[in-house]
């Protein structure tokens, strides 16, 4: 709990209506879908930015942690308030302030939720690319401090690509703004960058302007069935080695697939070893060559049988099996760990291989899962925290995938962030000088280390 | 000139060979294709990047300034080292390190010219899309601290939207790294974007690490001719409006297509009020089609002509007379100031009308072009700086230029940088607390202030 006076302080920013601190209240407010959980002190709903910033100039005085929270749905901890303090939920902060289609950029608050916004760019023709697993119902704000990936991602680029000015409260309280509505804009440093996958640990984000693109003329989707794992990971290196680019490249193996079945019953190959889910967007005529060529690709790699979506019903349908397996996978036990090392795709099918291995040497439940066409693996592992033994196995196995991620040029985390997750594993992936200059600019920017600390640095 | 013995330290380090300090040959490192000029006291041309840092050390211990130059064609003063001190030529550091085509990446040396990489990834049937107007001279080195943009930057996005991974010395010396080969990166903070477009003032930049697509299967270019230049604009914001996405839709009036062909004679229509140069690229069929629509759009609008290139040659005759523009143009006067103050698409028609109405008001010959697509306006102002009173009358009109913008939630600068050229006027775009922000970063990073002083912050 805080003190009493700064409690007050606080509850007449917002009213007493939109500070929380009753310990069953905050509970909501302990975790997300990572494993750790951390209860805050009090949770405050701004509606405002001003509010945000009293808030703020509050707790750097106090030295009080604040840890921004979207919709929770983050898998690596990152909004789990590891040092207690104040949880600033978004809730309330949840507009579309203005969508502008002829000149393809759109301004949101923090809380709003991707599907809402992409619902409101459809009608005008548009859409905004990044499209998490979540993205029903995880917000922008979140995606944005955790730049945020997804299926299509493949073709359209990640958040950091559509973000074009922020708004942000600082720690001290004060408010920036950097961006403009244009995508060429060199004036000034490009901090917009800076803050987008920050994970919050750099300030709080209160304004969004993105960039939007317009909706494709044409979508195909098919499904690849393979009885050979090997040969659908080389059919993924294959395509995009050729130089197309499809919107998304997704690959499930036999794991994955039998869980899925088992839970939603949509009429998967049981007996397939591999699976790709192949999507392709544009005009027309180009999706149609696009997808023959694609299509030659999958025969020629052994695939035994090719299912396209005659409909956006099936193509629905061929995406609920795609985005139904983390949840899915997720009830096969108490817990379930998703990673997501990431590596150049010629490296895929080496991953793949490695990731079997290391699941039978381990002797672990992991699902293979990954949007293949840039890299992402996804392996899922059904777990149970409370198994010490168990855990270690798990947490031994990560070790070795990301080491060989790392091996192959790679990266530990591709769109999930670092969070509590893999915060240890971090000098895998970035030497000391540079983690060094990474602790400068958080100390120069929140010298009292109160935003989301036990993040990043 | 530098101290003594603090010359014969840096000597030292590459050899007398590589140390500049005669006045006559300073002189070539004192200028850039802007206007203002300051002389170094040292040139030093690096060869490695443990050369790079030992300099730097010993800059930072002394406190000299360095500046980073690539081949110089920079027109914003960025590589003018205001402050004197050392200029660091990136002249030798000129190696293509790797191309790998599957996995779409390549790895550079600062010096790499951009044509020399675009003529070396065209071999394995990719390229990399940000094609400043100087990209047969100009660095990729001076385009990453520029984040240099270009024509085909409508479709494909900036240099920022390329850059993987950056090895940057900072100004203590101390080498760091961040990024990796893959697109999908949420790995610590994303510091590439940092460094990319801050002018050298953060760091020393040494080897890169880019993005690279599959060149497009078919291209179709156009030039549509207009008696109005209001209509020309108009078409600009419609096709871009409706949803189509050229490769570049580029815009010239009267007084540059004139220019142009008093100068090449290449046969563009002495009579229109404004052209348009219009590229599509992608899948065969989608080219077609999407040239159809446009080619519709502009009849729509009053286009007098259309003209296609048929050929290879055709097409490159109809970029020689853009390309050529601004050369052409800085020969009609001493002076050539090219502005590229940047605004959303849809204000285009606004700001030729204002832009008009200024030339004839302040009494200056203003040609304008632009990558009006992306509402990144090219005003050419031919003038000569000697000239006081007629220079007053060009600040003041870019002065009213820049207020437009920003009036219309536009950018100073879209490509060119800020450099001396516009460090004046950096408060119309940035408010105080971004500002002081900034300097906070800058003081971070820098703090003796040796990196490009004089710049930015």
């Amino acid at each position: 709990m805080l003190r009493d006076n700064t409690a007050a302080e606080l509850k007449a920013i917002v009213g007493a209506g939109r500070y929380i601190d009753t310990p069953e209240a905050l509970l909501a407010y302990s975790y997300d879908a990572f494993v750790q959980e951390a209860m805050p002190e009090a949770v405050i709903l701004p509606e405002t930015t001003a509010e945000v910033a009293a808030i703020m100039t509050i707790a750097h005085r106090e030295g009080i942690p604040v840890t921004a929270r979207g919709a929770g749905t983050s898998i690596c901890g990152a909004p789990v308030p590891a040092r207690k303090g104040i949880v600033l939920a978004f809730t309330r902060m949840d507009r579309i302030i203005a969508v502008n289609a002829p000149d393809r950029y759109c301004i949101v608050q923090p809380g709003v939720v991707n599907g809402d916004l992409q619902a409101r760019l459809a009608k005008e023709g548009f859409f905004y690319p990044p499209d998490p697993g979540s993205f029903m119902v995880s917000t922008i704000g979140g995606n944005v401090a955790q730049n945020a990936g997804g299926p299509r991602c493949l073709k359209y680029g990640v958040t950091v690509d559509y973000v074009l000015s922020l708004e942000v409260v600082l720690a001290s309280g004060e408010v920036i703004r950097f961006g403009s509505r244009n995508v060429k804009d060199v004036t000034g440093y490009r901090l917009s960058s800076l803050f987008c996958g920050s994970e919050g640990t750099l300030g709080i984000i209160t304004e969004i302007t993105l960039r939007v693109v317009p909706l494709p003329e044409a979508t195909r989707t098919i499904l690849a069935v393979y009885d050979d794992l090997d040969a659908t990971a080389a059919t993924v290196a294959d395509i995009i080695g050729s130089g197309i680019l499809p919107v998304a490249l997704e690959l499930m193996d036999k794991t994955v697939i039998n869980a899925v079945e088992d839970s939603a019953g949509i009429g998967l190959p049981r007996h397939a070893e591999g699976l790709l889910l192949i999507e392709v967007d544009g005009v027309e005529e180009a999706v149609e060559k696009q997808m023959r060529t694609i299509v030659e690709k999958t025969r020629g790699h052994g695939a035994t049988e090719v299912i396209e979506a005659r409909t956006a019903a099936e193509r629905d349908n061929l995406w609920t099996a795609r985005r139904s397996a983390y949840g899915v996978f997720a009830r096969l036990a108490p817990d379930c760990i998703v990673e997501d090392a990431t590596v150049p795709v010629s490296h895929v099918p080496d991953m793949i291989r490695h990731i079997r291995e290391i699941a039978g040497r381990y002797r672990l439940r992991i699902g293979i899962l990954a949007h293949a066409g840039d890299g992402n693996m996804h392996p899922l592992i059904a777990t149970d925290t409370r198994d010490k033994e168990e855990w270690q196995r798990v947490e031994a196995a990560n070790r070795e995938i990301f080491e060989l991620a790392i091996q192959y040029n790679g990266t530990l985390s591709g769109e999930h962030g670092i969070g509590l997750a893999k915060i240890d594993y971090l000098p895998m992936a970035i030497d000391d000088a540079t983690q060094a200059f990474m602790e400068k600019i958080k100390a120069c920017v929140d010298p009292k280390g109160i935003l989301n600390p036990g993040k990043f640095v």
